[in-house]
């Protein structure tokens, strides 16, 4: 193989044709910026150029003014680091987003080419890749998406939901256990417009992978079942390339794998096909040898006037392809009112109106349930009026209590249903609903699992607090109240370390009410793009007297409460509220002036004005009782100096529930106790 | 299929053999616990039973009256759910870990019978599971360990280490993509004596797998290079269970995937091949039908006499097994005495004497570096005097630093190197370094990658600091200051979210010494069977004066002071010492009383003494700035009610590292602008 490659390197172009220079100029742009920011990785590009030629020139349908465009195809570049790749092609393509100007700011505070793929930053991107394996699967919910809404919109004589998720991912992709989670689930639900091309060039950062990945991938893929092929020779051979693009089309009923040999680093000399073309500058000296090598004349960010009016014809392209698109959706609108009215309330960004209506509301003669069953009302009270609502659990279904009844399994050519089944691929699950949520198309997923698994998918979850994807994380059996399954099962430090995400909202609701407030903002968040993990427990608890939907939405507030100033102030969240309040009716009984604050959100309370936090949380009441079953990390922002908590601070134990709420102490007496011991 | 089995299922045994009766106590004891405890799977025990048959009284070698001996075979359950199938096995083999009374204890308070296995209580579990995927994971690490001693120590005419890896998994392992990155290390590797047992039940939690997972997981494990083999009736055909395990033993260049298609529940006439029967009780009549139906007339918790009898010939097996093993070291001992004198250090459970002595030592006129370099000399100087340590990096070896020069690649048919390549596989990273320190030989596992992408191996990082697992994690690029990677590679809440997880010491160190500081607690720790997450910075620092190994072990210290009770004291960890240490010298200059506090780590710092602690930071300093490049999630503990901190509240941005140090905050004259803010 190496042998082979060796001399398709050292195959200078003699005459070059137009489609080479359009290639090489991909490869010079990706070298040049790297070179000027001495930071980066030309090898990818260099060596992906020609597929990425292939698929954006001949086959991709986008719009380069209107980055948005609905029916666009979406391309994801999984292999992240190879970004200029990425910008080079909106440059090339005639996208606003990237300037050659950007281009020469790579990596630079504040420029529109950061150092990994960043949709936030640069319209034309669509997911945020970097972390290896997040980009495929963000691929497969990006099909899914497209599945599920041209199987819900699509009439037989107007298709408005038509288009292909095209992926580029290297071999770290394919190493990390996501991808194969995802993977395994795009091949069972048979997602036959997702199109992986996968660039082979057999380096990684620590040389060649021979040194830890001598797997079949192919087969691997075979297994999950793809359809799979292979592009032996992906530095020259672009009929090959496009030949297989659209054999990868024509099959409609699994998603295609296209293995596409490449060299990494193609055309330097000296440093294709080893890892010193991975991922630092060429250097000056084998620049220039580059340059000499491919026949590239031209100084350093020029691209040749001919071969910038081919790339642009792009722009022309686009606008065709989305006035295409308007005819045959202004044909739907005519045609099927009802479905437009809803495809567009889709689009716009916006919720239906008075959707919030339908949050169930309960009062303290409603019986007690958990609040994984209070989960389940609400999800179930909004499906009919959300429909954007897709999601579902990693095989947790009946234990996260979260099946939409009576919307159906999202199975191959079922895609019109609503209940994903993930299978136990907790981290696959994340990516794939950032996928779905990037999608642009107004779909509000979520996803569940037990709380302790967030771990699995800790990755996913900040990708989507990083790369605003409004993804509503429902994570139930909260603590160690859970029981049985003991400390493998049983959360601790796992809430502080979701609070700890910037952008992540964590809402731990105390009963029914709290579950409706939660879903109030998880709902508007996931809609302004922003997602939310809420927080349920798997015991029953009571309804509260004085438990709100408006309170959740504060963040915090005061749920019971002494006339005038508290003597102390006890703070809970979730599943031991309920032991505040009978514990603060007993200390009151007693003579005490006790205050019960409910805070199921710190995110929320910490965007409140400081009047209002002051006025639940004075700061001269320092005698401060934290109550929650969970690491006391973090809390100390709210105990003060003076303040204590009931805290589980080492892992938990196997034991009936509340043998183990009670061993660690969390009863209404040890509460009664601990604030006494306050004064 | 389900026809088939649906047959299986309704085969009531009439006359039982007595390895029929074996089969059956296994199933009643996990029966009858789980009903006991009203908690519990008893689905995968049943079905699983006969292939844990075969493999625990015909094949697995080991010794219940002591169960560490030292060339057991490891057997593991990764499905761990079905533990009640492990304790059957060790209470009817004869181990003192788990008695009756244990089993009629099952998922207790302060039981020996844990919800899920748990190494740390129960002697014969070899390693922590429940957490999916996990275990098979361990496995590898197990085997990888076996053959690493092996290669280092056996000799043609003496092999002292030389025993399998037995794993049984289920399809919710074979899900998570944890299972995925391991097993292609594995096949890569040719773990020859890695042996795995996939319960091929196609039942989970939310149903039949159907609906999630119909990959071709036997074409998959090909793939991965494993040899494959299909047990097509698990449920009664002892011989054919037996035979692909002889046959799985005999291919030594490659582990072995033995897919065993099972019935979830077998026996149970209405639970049988259903979800009902995977995660609760049976229930009263389900029992008694499913003792009908299997023709098994005991009591419950009753194991006939026979049937024990059988079961316990293991404890004569095991002896025997142990002295035969004693015979062959003897022989090795008086053969090999400075072979066996290494091999009894690794064994002994203490570290080689002075072997801290190695540590470098850094002066202020030593050169700035950054941490990953002086971590990189650290681990060089320990490689000799500690041949234990073994490990390296998910594919960034020449970023995290982390190659032991000289010792070669850890590689089929070169398992005596100790430099491991994991590929970029993070969390079976960390499942594998799991599995290589629970072994048990002494080994010290360290692996590497960016500290970012701990959230891609929280969950093994975890189960290190549940299980005990002695893992020294080498976290490299820490802050914004890894620069032009950008936000999706720059840490911000990560160190917040580490150091919540209980059990786990994490430490930051600020130069040269202190990662040496760092390594000594690293290193001890490991040996003592606790994690340590170790946080090194890509930029350069110089080495500090005052800087300490010992005030590292500490957790926290004084490393510049004024006279007299300080006015403020600086806080600060890492790469923001040094810039602490410049800003204290001008407000020293200005009159100001300046301490600097050097924190690389706040779990040893606050096993101090609270003199110590108090000698470091009084309490009557309230004015307290904390400078670390992170989130300050955690720090108000430190910071007090007066003090201030320069953190990191978002997250990062892409940028050359100085550039982006300096916009969030990290100048010295920042520092002390912010310093005097507070007076």
């Amino acid at each position: 193989m190496l042998t082979r490659r060796k001399e398709q390197e050292i195959m200078v172009v003699a005459t070059q044709t137009l489609e080479e220079l359009c290639i090489n100029s991909i490869r010079f742009l990706a070298i040049d910026a790297v070179e000027k920011a001495k930071s980066g990785h030309p090898g990818l590009p260099m060596g992906a150029a020609p597929m990425a030629f292939v698929l954006w020139d001949r086959l991709l349908r986008f719009n380069p003014k209107n980055p948005k465009w609905f029916n666009r195809d979406r391309f994801v570049l999984s292999a992240g680091h190879g970004c200029m790749l990425q910008y080079a092609l909106l440059y090339l393509s005639g996208y606003d987003s990237v300037t050659i100007e950007d281009i020469k700011q790579f990596r630079q505070w504040g420029s529109k080419t950061p150092g990994h793929p960043e949709n936030f930053e640069t319209p034309g991107v669509e997911v945020t890749t970097g972390p290896l394996g997040q980009g495929i699967a963000n691929g497969v919910g990006l099909a899914m998406a497209e599945a599920h809404l041209a199987a819900k919109f699509n009439k037989p004589d107007a298709k408005i939901v038509d288009h292909y998720t095209y992926v580029i991912l290297g071999d770290g992709c394919n190493m990390e256990g996501v991808s194969g989670e995802a993977c395994s689930l795009g091949g069972h639900l048979g997602l036959g417009k997702l199109i992986a091309l996968y660039d082979d060039n057999h380096i990684s950062i620590d040389g060649s992978t021979d040194v830890s990945f001598t797997e079949d991938v192919s087969k691997r893929f075979e297994a999950y079942g793809w359809h799979v092929q292979h592009v032996e020779d992906g530095n020259t051979d672009l009929e090959a390339i496009h030949k297989a693009l659209e054999a990868a089309k024509a099959v409609t009923d699994k998603p295609s794998f296209i293995k596409v040999t490449t060299t990494i680093g193609y055309g330097s000399p000296n440093k294709a096909n080893s890892a010193d073309a991975h991922g630092a500058a060429l250097g000056k000296d084998e620049i220039k040898l580059t340059r000499d090598n491919l026949g590239w004349e031209y100084p350093e960010f020029e691209v040749p006037k001919d071969v910038l009016n081919h790339w642009r014809k792009a722009i022309e392209r686009g606008e065709n392809l989305e006035t295409e698109w308007n005819k045959t959706f202004a044909d739907y609108k005519h045609k099927y009112p009802e479905d437009t009215a809803v495809f567009e309330q889709y689009l716009s960004g916006k919720l239906p109106t008075d959707w919030d209506q339908a949050l169930p509301k309960y009062s303290t003669s409603d019986k007690a349930i958990a609040t994984r069953k209070t989960s389940e009302a609400t999800l179930n009270a909004l499906a009919p009026v959300l429909p954007q609502l897709i999601g579902g659990s990693a095989d947790l279904a009946h234990s996260n209590n979260t099946l939409l009844k009576g919307y159906g399994d999202f199975q191959k050519g079922q895609y019109q249903n609503r209940n994903l089944r993930f299978g136990v691929r907790e981290h696959g699950m994340g990516a794939i609903c950032n996928g779905i949520a990037l999608h642009g198309s107004g779909l509000i997923p979520y996803c569940a699992t037990f709380l302790v698994f967030t771990d699995y998918m800790r990755a996913a979850i900040r990708l989507s607090a990083l790369s605003q994807a409004g993804v509503i994380y429902v994570m139930t059996h909260d603590s160690i109240g859970l029981g049985e399954d003991g400390p493998t099962h049983q959360p601790v430090e796992t809430i502080a370390s979701l609070r700890a995400i910037p952008n992540l909202t964590v809402i731990r609701p105390a009963d029914g009410n709290e579950t409706s407030g939660a879903y109030k903002v998880a709902v508007e968040y996931a809609n302004q793009h922003r997602p939310t993990l809420l927080i349920f427990c798997r015991q029953n608890l009571p309804q509260l007297a004085g438990s709100s939907i408006e309170g959740v939405t504060k963040g915090g507030y005061i749920l019971a409460d002494s006339e005038g100033t508290p003597d102390i102030i006890l703070i809970s969240t979730g599943s031991e509220v309920y032991m505040c309040v009978e514990a603060a009716d007993k200390l009151s009984a007693e003579g005490k002036k006790v205050r019960v604050v409910s805070l199921p959100s710190w995110e929320l309370f910490d965007k409140q004005s400081a009047e209002y936090r002051e006025s639940v949380l004075p700061k001269s009441v320092t005698k401060r009782l934290v109550v929650e079953a969970a690491s006391s990390f973090g809390w100390h922002r709210y105990i003060g100096t003076e303040g204590a908590m009931i805290s589980v601070d080492t892992f938990g134990v196997s034991a009936p529930g509340p043998v183990a709420l009670e061993k660690f102490g969390y009863t209404v007496d040890n509460i009664i106790a601990k604030a006494k011991e306050l004064g």
